[in-house]
């Protein structure tokens, strides 16, 4: 019998339903792991159940955001290295959540994949679930969906969805004003932003191997820097956003520190933000190095060291310093709020 | 000067900045179409803010979705038309929300493309903005990830996540019971399952045009049947339920009729379908017949026409068609549930 003669399933179109359903036994504790006392039900059903505490509230808003990992995927699919990815998919939403004011409650994660092997959906999701813990939200559910044809058997995507809960009167930004300072919180590695470049930098025009050296001389490995986890800063902020006044918060991803700072702008002032002030991870300057990438272009596309802005008034300036780091992240000021019109300054001290 | 000697942007690494935020004005215009009174701001800022009118319910618990459109994002690629993935994308996450009982508030999306073509943007999300129209729910959010080097240019994914509220009191599946019946809301196409086998049957295995009649002597084109948008039935199964006792919606996504009946059944009742008691549109038998595909794998892997299952009380089965009809659907009895362990059957009348 010639192939074409064969029954045609939907197996053999690609899409293996039993691989699909062992994927869902596997993360089950990874799940379950993650769930708070508002979680209703187990995993399974249509939809996530959850129970807001509106008690807890007066004027309650739910804040919700979605993003995805990139191609940061790409990167972990060439190291073959998947049980992180998740922490950086839970990162870029709640992070957004956070930088609203809002406290992330629950998180959903779609994974895509040319071709589902469970024990990959495994290791994806107990990095998601590593995520939701750090983050202190509920991995409410999720979808994988196979696409064969359509992406190579390796390929995967990695997308995330966050709802959270603020007050009304806390939602941030508010009152960012003319001597504000601006606070940065430290990224060791690039978050998900600026793999496109990373890669056509690092690996197309230097040839450089993941497996080798980040660096000459370098003790780690070029796929342990790229793969850096993002870090979770939502808990950091909201305890942030408890003990001192904090008037916004800008999540610094696409766009870079200018792009996402104007973001928190009001009209009547400008942010100037000061590069020198922080350490920027060597990563940066080695991807600048590899593709001759002009320093403004650096600045617009990759979070330099610094993952999270936050403003503060000034003269609670120390405490907040003393608040983030406490929280174990390193922590500097990086800028302040002066007269303008919405703009952002980026000087090198 | 060589390529390899210029200095290396977002840009020509494949990332067009100017690109997203030309579509992310286009786009604008489409989102504030669906917004509903309780949207809180405009586009942009890092997430989207929302005030539920908590006070409308006593024990509200919200409830959430995510899903994609799987590889149908392929055949509206080859047939060059995006304006109505949108709302397949939409249907997937709303209807698993209302499958639970609960009313769908807000949506976010997510693309990832290959090379980020605002234009094409702005067809996709229109399609999106009228999914939301459709189910009543506001477009709160979203994101586009430019994926070059990953995805081919043109290639595309969309993902879509929906948060809805239900009053605790009226969650379903509830109370299913032996005698209960069975009805089915129809669907004129396959929504967003069984597109891998369904490529591999007819435009692989039987070497069909997109653009080439349906079947011979169709006035209608493959494409246009393949991309027949999901039907929306969200606010419907909100029309039934509020009228008629329901005590469970399965959403017949992958795993067929008897894969999402399933999960409604207790372990003390099976599901009885009887085949032939609805309208089986076309190509569900023109795609067995050009892949051969056996009977059961037809069953497991698409809706075969019916999109929606309702279980409602016997003695409002009549009232419970008028209901489904009065909103614009076709709608029958398809089976019903009798004593048992958990289990569909599907016969064939």
């Amino acid at each position: 019998m010639s192939p074409s003669d064969r029954k045609l399933t939907y197996s053999e179109s690609g899409v293996d339903i039993a691989a699909g359903e062992k994927a869902v036994e596997l993360i089950k504790a990874h799940v379950r792991s993650t769930f708070r006392p508002e979680v209703v039900g187990d995993v399974g059903g249509f939809g996530g159940l959850f129970a807001v505490d509106w008690k807890r509230f007066d004027d309650p808003l739910l804040v919700s955001s979605t993003d995805g990992v990139g191609t940061k995927s790409l990167v972990a699919r060439l190291a073959n290295r998947r049980n992180t990815i998740g922490i950086d998919c839970v990162a870029m939403s709640v992070d957004d959540i956070a930088a609203q004011g809002g406290e992330p409650l629950f998180f959903l994660d779609y994974i895509s994949i040319g071709k589902l092997v469970p024990e990959e959906i495994d290791e994806m999701v107990s990095g998601v679930a590593e995520g939701c813990r750090r983050a202190r939200c509920a991995l409410l559910g999720g979808e994988m969906s196979e696409h064969p044809g359509v992406m190579d058997p390796g390929e995967f995507d990695l997308v995330g969805f966050a709802v959270g809960v603020v007050e009304r009167s806390e939602v941030l930004p508010r009152d960012v004003r003319t001597g504000d300072r601006i606070i940065g919180f430290a990224s060791p590695g690039l978050r998900c932003n600026g793999y496109s470049l990373a890669r056509a930098a690092l690996l197309e025009r230097a040839g450089m191997d993941l497996h080798g050296p980040a660096w000459p001389g370098a003790h780690t490995s070029l796929a342990d820097v790229l793969l850096e986890p993002s870090v979770i800063y939502a808990p950091s902020m909201l305890e942030l956003a408890g003990k001192v006044p904090v008037h916004g918060f800008a999540h610094v991803t696409g766009g870079g520190i200018p792009g996402n700072l104007a973001r928190v702008l009001p009209d009547r002032c400008d942010g100037v933000v000061w590069r020198g002030t922080w350490d920027e991870p060597r990563i940066f300057a080695e991807i600048q190095r590899a593709g001759d990438v002009p320093d403004l272009e650096m600045q617009h596309v990759f979070n330099l060291g610094v993952g999270m802005l936050a403003v503060v008034e000034a003269d609670a300036t120390e405490r907040a310093l003393d608040v983030v780091r406490a929280e174990g992240h390193d922590a500097w000021i990086v800028g302040e709020i002066v007269d303008g019109h919405g703009r952002v300054h980026v000087e090198t001290r």
